[in-house]
């Protein structure tokens, strides 16, 4: 069984697994309204792109739920705000963008007062999450094609039940595999600086039964020299209508070793994920986050005081690494035409 | 300034640094015997290839010093005892086992009684290191010219001052350009799990004003990609005949990364890390260390209880991705012949 990242909670807050503390502490938080939701996107309490679009849409439907009486031009304005505090939250995944634009479309299209608009807000956020659902099996369906018996996997970061609303984008055939009855091994990279992979990725694997093994970011190169490794399995973040795509620190250093050696390598991702306003990877915008979370580890510092540190949280991997891109749409490869 | 790694302490004992404290604290330590020694070398206290063969040789010295008084062969049965038990510190590093057979033959040539071997083992451990200080700055002649005015360069784990008994072996261009006042900036991998690159080059690097920035393992690829490295610079723990070389974990990833985008990449090492005696790299013994290691930090569990994690100290990298070897006796290339 896999875990449940996202929920309402009775009041109507955004109530989520804090991402932070695991896998020391499993805390629930309930964030009361959109800026708590954007603190908690910020802080990495919520992460993983799938998951940062649902709970900003949640967000924006709890941060709203006291406005049902003002008058309807106050509710928007206050929606739009909110928007903006949202979207600013983190530059490089475009599925915040996308559930945002989405929810927006749906406040101006929606007639009637307030409370008629917050009504329609809140179904299409509980859609957004829902629909992310689907996805993720639809995804796991699809992708169930390239994981026969006994297939050794690599994978990088969090990309299951905690970066999505359902069982994962890269993990979700996976989860499909082993519910069948396939054995599988999963090799996790640790995934530096924040360690998604051994706190969030073995977390949840371990929680389903399913075997995996944790490596350093590094080993990875000589686990392939080794034939250790089948496949590589990886999410992403923000992918272009040429099928560059962004995706966590190390994801490109993986691709290069992968065609080094002859393995295949996929990107999970639903189809929301594709941002084809963007010719290719280039134009994607690269968050660079705080050196200390490169200089410090659990409060003490593992570099000498003063030291400088580069840390991008993501990197570009161009398409022509990618075997394929497993999407609720099937397996497929670009380019990439705008949404329908 | 470099700093000192090693010393004679005034009782005769081994004087260390203990980098297992760096960089939060500088502790000086003082090993009263070879059992303290290859403890020391064990639980990483003392490290770097070159170092750990300088600290054995140490060690029989320290650890016989007060048999002078008892009969040749009593001191020589002993001698060889504790020569067996700083051979199994460590595995991969063949410094360690060059340094401790060189001190044997010392041993057996020597006539007279236990004074008289203890003496002229106290000389040739002093040899070793004083030898390895002129490698070091021999090595960072050699490379000086591969560095020129501007150059960034990757580095790999720790290969500095702290390394070896003198400047280093991949360091030790960097310092002596420094030296030459030619303006190099430095990218430190961390170096996962034992963060040799963020806790001791770094702080080496700083100590002696050079400039660096540490990355985490993962951003090395994504930096090749940008064209922000001009050059590769790693150490070796053990070359073999035709060139095939171990050093830490996650060099023969940043090998293909190299190869990949043309980037030079050259392995530095005292002649004494060729192990002429094996003719390829499958067979050099891989040291593996507790899954502990990648799982806790700072004390505190980065995975789930029970997490599986394999944790490799090495990784062997095929002498075809290697530029050139920079050692004590110029730039090279494979195959070695028997030391002379």
């Amino acid at each position: 069984m896999s875990v449940q990242a996202i929920a309402w909670a009775p009041s109507g807050a955004v109530r989520i697994i804090d991402q932070r503390a695991l896998p020391e502490a499993e805390i629930t938080r309930d964030l009361e309204g959109a800026e708590s939701v954007a603190e908690a996107i910020k802080q990495l309490q919520v992460r993983g792109a799938p998951l940062i679009g649902i709970a900003a849409a949640m967000g924006l439907v709890a941060g709203t739920r006291d406005l049902r009486a003002v008058p309807r031009a106050q509710f928007l304005a206050r929606f739009v705000e909110l928007s903006d505090l949202l979207t600013d939250a983190r530059p490089t995944a475009v599925n915040l963008r996308w559930a945002i634009h989405r929810m927006a479309n749906v406040a101006q299209a929606t007639p009637g007062d307030s409370a008629a608009v917050w009504e329609r807000l809140h179904a299409e956020a509980t859609a957004i999450w829902e629909e992310d659902r689907t996805m993720c099996r639809s995804i796991g369906e699809h992708g169930l094609t390239i994981l026969g018996e006994g297939t050794n996997i690599l994978t990088h970061c969090n990309t299951g039940a905690l970066a999505t609303g359902g069982i994962g984008t890269a993990l979700a055939p996976i989860y499909l595999a082993h519910e069948q009855g396939r054995r599988l091994h999963v090799f996790v990279d640790e995934t530096r600086p924040l360690l998604q992979g051994s706190r969030l990725t073995v977390w949840e694997l371990m929680h389903a039964g399913i075997p995996c093994t944790l490596i350093t970011d590094a080993a990875a190169g000589t686990l392939m020299r080794q034939a250790k490794i089948d496949i590589v399995l990886v999410g992403a973040d923000r992918i272009c209508a040429n099928g560059d795509f962004a995706n966590k620190i190390g994801t490109y250093g993986l691709a290069v070793l992968a065609r080094h050696h002859g393995v295949p390598f996929y990107c999970a991702a639903p189809w929301s994920t594709v941002d084809a306003s963007l010719a290719d990877g280039d134009l994607i915008p690269i968050e660079q986050r705080a050196a200390e979370e490169v200089t410090v580890m659990a409060g003490r510092p593992i570099a000498p005081a003063g030291a400088a540190a580069l840390n991008p949280a993501f990197d570009v991997t161009p398409a022509r690494y990618v075997t394929g891109f497993i999407t609720d749409r099937g397996i497929v490869q670009p380019p990439f035409p705008e949404s329908p």
